[in-house]
C-alpha cells in the first residue's frame, strides 16, 4: 500500500470551500483505500488529507480524472500552502 | 468526528515489531472509524499512526480496553518517540 500525509494551508476564511471541493473531488476512485479530509483542531486555516491507496500508480492515475482535475482547478485559488509531510507504506488497520 | 495524526519513533530495529503490536491492539473498537498504522518511507524509525473516532469519547475509552493497556504496555520499551501532529475535525472522505 502506497499512503500520503499532506497539510494544506487555506486562505483565510476559504477552508471549508476548500474541504468542500476536496471532499467533491475525492469519490470512489479506483486504488484509493482511504481518503480522508480533517480540519485542524486548532488552526483555522489549515486542512489534513490522510490517504491510502493500493499502489503509487493508483494515485498518479487519479489525478487525471476529470472530476478530480476539476475539483484541483476550482481549489488552486484558495490555497495559500501545501506541504507534504509524509510519504508512507501503510501496513494494515481499522478502515482500509 | 475526532480525528489524531501522531508520529512515533521506534528504537532503532524496533519499527516492525512495534507496528505489529499497534495493529494487535486495535481491532474492532468500538467508534473507532478509521484507524492506520504506517511506515515512514523515507526514516526506517518513524511510524505515523492517523486515527478518527466517532468522538473524543470513544477514543479516551478505547484507552481502558485490556487488549490496548497490553499493547501499549508491550510497545512503551520499543518507542523512543512521540509526536502529536495534530488533533482534527474529520469532515469526510473515503474509507470512514
Amino acid at each position: 500500500m502506497f499512503g500520503l500525509i499532506n497539510k494544506i494551508t487555506a486562505k483565510p476564511d476559504s477552508r471549508d470551500r476548500l474541504i468542500q471541493l476536496m471532499l467533491q473531488g475525492s469519490g470512489d476512485m479506483p486504488g484509493c483505500l482511504s481518503y480522508i479530509v480533517a480540519a485542524d483542531a486548532k488552526d483555522p486555516d489549515t486542512i489534513w488529507v490522510t490517504e491510502v491507496w493500493d499502489s503509487p500508480e493508483s494515485h498518479k492515475a487519479s489525478l487525471e480524472f476529470p472530476e478530480v482535475k476539476q475539483a484541483i482547478g476550482s481549489a488552486m485559488p484558495l490555497i495559500a500552502g501545501f506541504e507534504s509531510v509524509a510519504t508512507t507504506t501503510p501496513r494494515g488497520g481499522t478502515g482500509l
